[in-house]
């Protein structure tokens, strides 16, 4: 971070904001892929059972690369292509993992997970519309997904796409499947790319896509037919867990950058640092962050002990905790810092909307509250 | 509104996006203002001593244009032209105002206040570092300022500058001036339009400018040598509250796009506005709303009686109060939209960064705290 | 207040506290009370249709009376007395009105309304069970109520009791009646008086009272069988809005205590005052108070305007809005305070235990929430 | 707690409203000290350099004896007694020892620690005025205490008193001495038990306490003259620490309170357990909860490796952080459970009343946020 990742921030913003297509490939992102590679620094996120890192373990590193929000790339570590590798390498056969885990394992291609719909609540993935129907050897698929991340990135290739495809069936969570496409696949248009609070978050992007008749081989169904519900939520829980330490990440470098505007501005005379209302937001800010880290780092020795699923409740509780604790904290941060504090001058602008889209995405801090909330109420009084 | 804005939000995004010079004229702003002079519509501002509103009056129909960020500029009402207006209006010299005024009141150029500078607090405006120096007939400007309302924009022709005039003056408020500089005066460099959040805010923008021996005609200064401090004094009022006025429609209009979401959409079996949490955003909000817009009133009221001097504590309690609870409002009716929320699909993201840089505009939040309390324990204590 | 409320503030406490019986008579307040009757200031809280004042007008009345706990009762114009009154002014028979209200509007005895039941959640009235059932030329009540203000006092002789006439009755509205039950008649026992945060509010104090076979002739009914529940929506408007404005004197008592105690104490080498956080806690209770002030004003000239029912919006919105700021404002300035600020050497620790209750009291915070939140939707959805 | 606390919460409350002098002993408590003794449950908060617990492994403890409030005392774990003897085993002789500590480890007498004064904000030690001079073979102090925790009860034997022994020594921090002074010194008064809230917290009480010319042997002194400060910096730690798990205790059972009033209380027809607001009040106490019992220990796990001194920060951290989540948790779940949430049939009100005070114990949380600020900004911005 300190000899590749800080010096290059204006670097990496010229070269973005001087691209003629906002979505394809900022030069210094390969030369610094490439020098992370060579180095080992690579795959961080790859799980203990696949000789990587415990989750405890990666808190520490993905705090790190979050303190820069283009940095998690650098090291193969960034979302959603962490959560579609693991999607392969738990779910895949081999031969879709040599034709999509290997290069995205490499770094050479992105990818993105098709789930969020427009016009449903696609916080409960059994309301997705989408279909994912069989004819022959092939399925058919059609429908609308938005805030897909990646999609508009030249690199990426491959979509995991969400859809029912037994939408009669009476269990609910036998009605979704998964299936891989192409993003070259004849009807599939990315439609447009969305900004949230004015960032088009290039060039990785978020994107509305759309499926027209969308038709791939049989072969490309993920697991099998109707147990797509079954593999998002195998894939939810550590992708959650990534967002919350990044954020802490985000929201600690925003409380330095505070401190050191504390002591190098005045006003009315004196240093901020010696305004005791400076000095608060200081300290709650620091308290705020060591306890939302504390509750991560618990989150992860959890699922490290026993697995996501049994660890819902911290990973809810963090999900819950983190974006909101970080949007609050960066929000100060920026007040201190003035007019300046919001614009592109210091990063904290852009990791305020990193840290109020996590409210929303994988579902809204509301619904991870009724489901904490029933699970609590079962635990203490029943 | 309902015949002339709002079916054209859409469109007049698109004619933005589609500029080729974001900070250009866009065709239907200049069609509407065209209607809206026809319609009498038009300086809605004018204070009641120039045959306009009182402040009272004047709040209804300033949080009805607030509703869309870009109506106010339609009714040649926007920020801070209208600021700007008044300034020519109570310090100008007629040649001034024949020069600078009348196309203002037209619409037909913009005009820029350029007071805050990025290396001190200018919340404190005895800060000012720019000079403003007598040289025989001229005077020559030197100094960098940055959030210039208006300076990107091309049909902004005249920017009043704040400098110091007279540094040594062991008076601190008669060390300022402030003078007349048209845009297109070599040494005027407007040097990168700034963005808030990600937001430009085109085509108007808020820029920095820097002055390089920029050098006008003597008679380009207002009121007077040493009198910027008492013209920056006479300004503020009435800018604050207009400010404070829009917000609450920005909130308003979010409270209402959140009740008809609430009907419209579904999650887990129930319609949202079936969730009690829901209902209880909504309340708050509204609460908020209404008890924001009571203030503002008063404070309107009050100006209209005694003047803005006198009526500082309740200037400062409607700037610290309003944009916050704009931001915390908008926040929570964009929270019910999902992620689409957060998107350009509504008007409430753009809004947020509205509420946002306006905790910082004319001084951040913390600045009017301490002169409010200041003034509460004189009050309350003495 | 000046004059004969302020200096005895210390005299009532000794008072109270030397009571053998903690709820028997002060005998300062009736040395008050006399003094009140005779400079005419008593039952200001008359409504205007029987001479008295509007409730705007009373606001002021109120807010002032407010900053003592124990003045209103001085003017005849305490909890639950005036709701009481109001009942029998509007409801009661010329019987009724010759026992009973004259000897409350004289001050000569106190009054219950008991109306919660421990064993429902009685902000729905519909849900209460305590059972008022005829029987010859009586009525014979079952029951047991709680939170009953008055009721252990000495003085009280009179209760209004609402119960349930007819449960089956298939209109829900229609099941209850409201019958006077004289406190000494046999079969009633106050049980238990009650402490919220530790203060029993004596000598009023608030009773846990057992209705057991209580037999009273069948005039005794108010308005007619199966009415109470008309009565119980005609009481509640004026009387939320009372306990409102009371509220809001005393944040704003609270408010001033701070100011004087921030120029009277030094931390670290500055008076309070100087403590840019301390400003900022003064500047934000007097924007909450200004605030809240306005809400409560505005909803009583609504009242004024178009009666307590179509104004149940802003009741709602007044009664979700003061008792929270007013718990949150007098927080804030007992700490200012230090420790000192929660005892009994300040005013601030009672209060705060008055707005605590008063987020409970006719109905939790969230049901009022609910029931605006619906308004809401409904005005800007439908 | 299952087999002698839980069970016993009435009829302690019961022995104690029945004592004709409040601050006097509670039959019950000796019984249950006695059974503890026996248990070897005894004096849990030993330090572990005096073969007792570390404070990573006390915690869990002090969390659950803070779940009943007269509980700690049943371990003779209750504060300040438990300051008070390390004080004594840190600082005392061997005479000093013989004579106080051993009474007090055989839980046999109760001490006070006399430091806060109403005159002069004692959250900076080195304010106090109480003088204690030397006078040949004694020490004469005079001065006002207030706070004095055990001061009232009737088994409390002795006092350490902090005071100035040498006010002009011009480091600050060497005027202070701290010495001993039997209750029943000649000179002594226990002037007013003190209630917070309305709160007395009997049977040991806070009271205010007068030294007029009270005169006791020199050897009475704690650790030499001029060494007051010393002493008092080395108790505060763990006692902060202390206060913040028995919150924690406080805090976690009223969620538990909350949880099961959240499925035996219906409104509107629903359980309160599906209204997704409660759900949400639910799931953000166990959030903050939890992210303050992981903050505490690991406050307490730092204290173990490095020692309080060099834990200052996360000392501070958990002093600002706990005292106002179990404020905030607890008024939640108060209001869950209605206006009975107030009162003494639940515990929350009067652990609602302990939270409170600890946020002015050993010094407001603004003291510590100014700390703690202080060391945040010198951290990272130097």
């Amino acid at each position: 971070m300190d000899k590749y990742i800080y010096p290059n921030e204006d670097i990496y913003h010229e070269q973005l904001n001087g691209l003629e297509d906002r979505f394809s490939t900022v030069p210094l992102m390969e030369e610094l892929k490439q020098k992370a590679r060579e180095e080992g620094l690579w795959n961080l996120w790859m799980p203990k059972n696949h000789g990587g890192l415990s989750n405890e373990d990666y808190c520490a590193l993905a705090e790190m690369m979050g303190r820069v929000l283009w940095a998690p790339e650098v090291f193969n570590c960034n979302a959603p292509d962490t959560g579609n590798m693991e999607v392969f390498m738990k779910y895949g056969t081999e031969a879709q993992k040599a034709q999509w885990l290997e290069p995205l394992l490499s770094g050479e291609i992105r990818s993105s997970y098709c789930m969020t719909e427009p016009d449903v609540a696609s916080s409960d993935a059994t309301n997705v519309r989408t279909s994912i129907i069989r004819e022959g050897n092939e399925y058919v698929i059609n429908g609308r997904k938005w805030f897909i991340t990646n999609a508009p990135y030249e690199r990426t290739k491959i979509f995991i796409v969400m859809g029912k495809s037994d939408a009669d069936n009476p269990n609910r969570h036998l009605q979704q499947s998964q299936i891989l496409v192409p993003k070259n696949t004849p009807g599939v248009t990315v439609v447009r790319p969305l900004t949230t609070l004015g960032y088009d978050d290039a060039p990785l992007g978020h994107a509305e896509v759309l499926f027209e008749n969308v038709r791939v081989p049989a072969e490309n169904i993920l697991l099998g037919e109707g147990r797509g519900f079954e593999i998002s939520q195998g894939r939810l829980g550590p992708g959650r867990i990534h967002h919350c330490m990044r954020l802490i990440g985000c929201a600690q470098r925003a409380l330095e950058f505070a401190c050191r505007r504390a002591v190098s501005r005045e006003t009315f005379g004196r240093k901020l640092a010696e305004h005791q209302s400076v000095l608060e937001d200081i300290a709650k800010s620091y308290n705020e962050i060591e306890q939302s880290r504390l509750l991560t780092l618990k989150t992860a020795r959890k699922m490290d002990e026993v697995g996501a699923k049994d660890s819902r409740d911290l990973i809810a509780a963090s999900k819950i905790t983190v974006p909101l604790m970080a949007q609050t904290v960066i929000d100060r941060c920026m007040q201190i810092h003035g007019a300046g504090g919001l614009t592109a001058d210091y990063p904290m602008a852009e990791a305020f909307n990193y840290a109020r889209w996590c409210r929303q995405a994988d579902g809204p801090d509301q619904v991870h509250m009724m489901a904490l909330g029933k699970q609590l109420v079962k635990r203490y009084a029943e």
